[in-house]
């Protein structure tokens, strides 16, 4: 999103509050909330227009654009293909080409008829809870998450139970904490992310295995949500396909590819889903998005460019790791993947004065000149005590960022 | 769709009918139909493959790309943009572009923050339903039509009842129809296309002013799928803004701009509902596709060759009205815009033998080489007596067509 947009945006949702105060005809279904991330980028571009310079530490998406030979491939479709709908679960090529990358990352026989491509994972995620669950139906989510899991559901008119994580369930729900919902929710289904947002965390390999294994036995169905994958620093991260065929798993092209803004992922469910996730996609979407499609089949063969995409994530977060400490900024969570820092600054806030994280991310942005998402969107319950670093930006940024804030605190100390 | 894209759908198909038998995991709210079109394609796909040619009325897509100022400007967005999220509602720039559109072809004032750019007329539907409606209620639908309706509304949890048109209504719902269908089913929502798919017919002026005004007295919800605007051959459409602010607007750039695959589309709101459409598109979509969306505001500046598309249509209808009467298709409903000719095929049943338009389809693609549609997609009641001719390919074919199925005709006779 570029300033301008952002800008417009402001001054858009200013009037849409009014609107809002004029007149309720909405679904009560409709009344999902918004994302407090657009609040920090509306400040932040206050700040910028009064004339003061912001590092963006607030926004989940790569500052680059889709790899050059995926581009390439946009281009040729352009000039020679008319671009009209495609089947519905994706061309066959771009499915046959996933299945692969199963093959070539895990060692994994995936059949490309069990790839549905999508618009984004968004539409993956909407079309795995309108295949698997019914109305009614209650799903588990760990807590923080991704605040997106629980509003398609409650828009969908389905329940979500909460799985809170920290420190002391190494950040990923555990065995025990889903046979507790299984008992007192009756869940229908678990949702894992890993690497997560906002904390960047990974699941180890055994603990996943321990959770496809209880939702199994339990006929409780599992979700993993792998758009981090590939992005990560301590090792890779597992599919849950290693553990279960029965999973549905689902990606994106949007933040290793690089692809935000093109719309275009992936789920891969069991062979006995697929005709329904078909029929829905059909009536739903009629299909991905053309040539997003094209250009996605280009990016598998992006590979350098892509590894030197997070080659800078990698140099940013060894600096970030580094330098926030000296700034105050000591507990975060394992840092293993995606690009985020998800921070517990309770004791910073007893020590510099900002009631809650949303205060201090306020007075970063004023005083520090840094952009930072506080924890709300992702945990209503304990966010106020935790802000989240996106370092998906430039490394010299960082170094600038982690200046400030150096600077700030001392200044406060 | 290519015609290898085709033949893999027919292999996948077939996997999954049998997968689809070995188990079922799926929801209930999944169990909505696919298309029969699917079917039609697939026997069509056969007989090619078999080595004959067969002339494809089935598929209601453009067979041109996107205008040449589209594609040009989405090369240079390519080169020059890092095409990341937009805002959700969609770039400023076409959201006042197309408010503009309005000024320009219905002298209507459109605010640009009442334009919410979708992820095709798809997305338009689903974003629709639920910031209107809650799970259990019900929107009227005219049948025959467009089957994604009511699917997207089951799949959603709501329910859609049907409002029967034929020659004794003008093909259209009259006022007492849904005077009707609020005493007797509550109804919470009327959906209307003009022109309509599958039959092509327009709504008049004074019928779409009377539909709109019993909808505003009784505090039902008006929604107008004007997908088919701008391919209208005896007089322009009329938009359902010129009667009421308070009314639901559909779009896209699909039919008349010829962008089909790039997914992209438009609602037009009224002013205090913007916002919940904004968080639920927040949440379900993010954002609409930004390559398409740079796309889309070029293809405005295409009306030489969009009307030069269209003036291929008209030659296609003109000639197709004139000669199918003589292979005995008669009965058509007035085919005032789209580019489909909807024909009660009943005394062509009795006088040529095939049990119902199913069968005839069937025979005619095996026995004249032109595929066409059955109505039974778009009215599982009288759809079995109807067949959809769509005459979006070249003109030469279209002549092909009626001559092959005169001389069909003839042999019977």
């Amino acid at each position: 999103m570029t300033d301008q947009q952002v800008n417009r945006l402001a001054a858009a949702s200013a009037a849409l509050a009014t609107a809002d105060a004029a007149g309720q005809i909405a679904s009560l279904r409709s009344d999902v909330p918004s994302f407090i991330v657009m609040d920090v980028m509306r400040a932040a571009l206050e700040a910028e227009n009064a004339g003061r310079h912001i590092i963006h530490m607030e926004v989940g998406q790569p500052g680059t654009p889709a790899p050059r030979v995926a581009r390439d491939v946009a281009a040729r479709a352009l000039q020679n293909d008319t671009l009209g709908y495609t089947m519905a679960l994706g061309n066959d090529a771009l499915r046959a080409r996933i299945a692969r990358h199963y093959a070539d990352q895990h060692g994994l026989n995936v059949a490309p008829e069990r790839i549905a491509v999508t618009a984004g994972s968004s539409a993956a995620f909407v079309l795995t809870f309108l295949s698997l669950f019914d109305a009614g139906d209650t799903v588990a989510l760990p807590s923080p998450g991704y605040p997106c899991y629980r509003h398609i559901l409650s828009a969908l008119g389905q329940r979500s139970v909460l799985l809170e994580t920290g420190p002391s369930n190494d950040w990923m729900p555990d065995p025990d904490d889903v046979l507790r919902a299984i008992t007192r929710d009756g869940i229908k289904g678990l949702l894992i992310a890993s690497p997560a947002n906002p904390t960047g965390t990974m699941i180890s390999r055994e603990r996943l295995r321990a959770l496809t294994d209880v939702c199994q036995q339990h006929g409780v169905r599992f979700i993993s949500d792998e758009i981090y994958h590939g992005l990560t620093y301590t090792r890779p991260a597992d599919t849950a396909l290693a553990c279960s065929d029965d999973t549905i798993v689902i990606n994106s092209f949007s933040k290793y590819f690089s692809m935000t803004g093109w719309r275009i992922g992936w789920m891969v469910v069991p062979q006995r889903l697929i005709r329904a996730v078909e029929r829905l996609t059909q009536n739903l979407y009629i299909s991905p998005p053309s040539i997003a499609q094209a250009a996605a089949l280009g990016a598998f063969d992006a590979r350098v460019e892509l590894e030197a995409n997070r080659g800078v994530y990698a140099a940013n977060r060894e600096l970030l790791l580094a330098e926030l400490p000296k700034a105050g900024f000591t507990q975060f969570a394992p840092a293993d993947g995606a690009f985020y820092l998800y921070c517990n600054v309770g004791e910073f806030l007893r020590d510099t004065g900002p009631q809650d994280a949303a205060a201090l991310a306020r007075t970063l942005l004023d005083e520090a000149g840094v952009a930072l998402t506080p924890g709300n969107d992702f945990d209503a319950q304990r966010g106020g005590q935790f802000l989240r670093f996106s370092y998906a930006g430039t490394t010299a940024d960082m170094a600038e960022a982690a200046r400030r804030l150096q600077v700030w605190a001392g200044d406060r100390a």
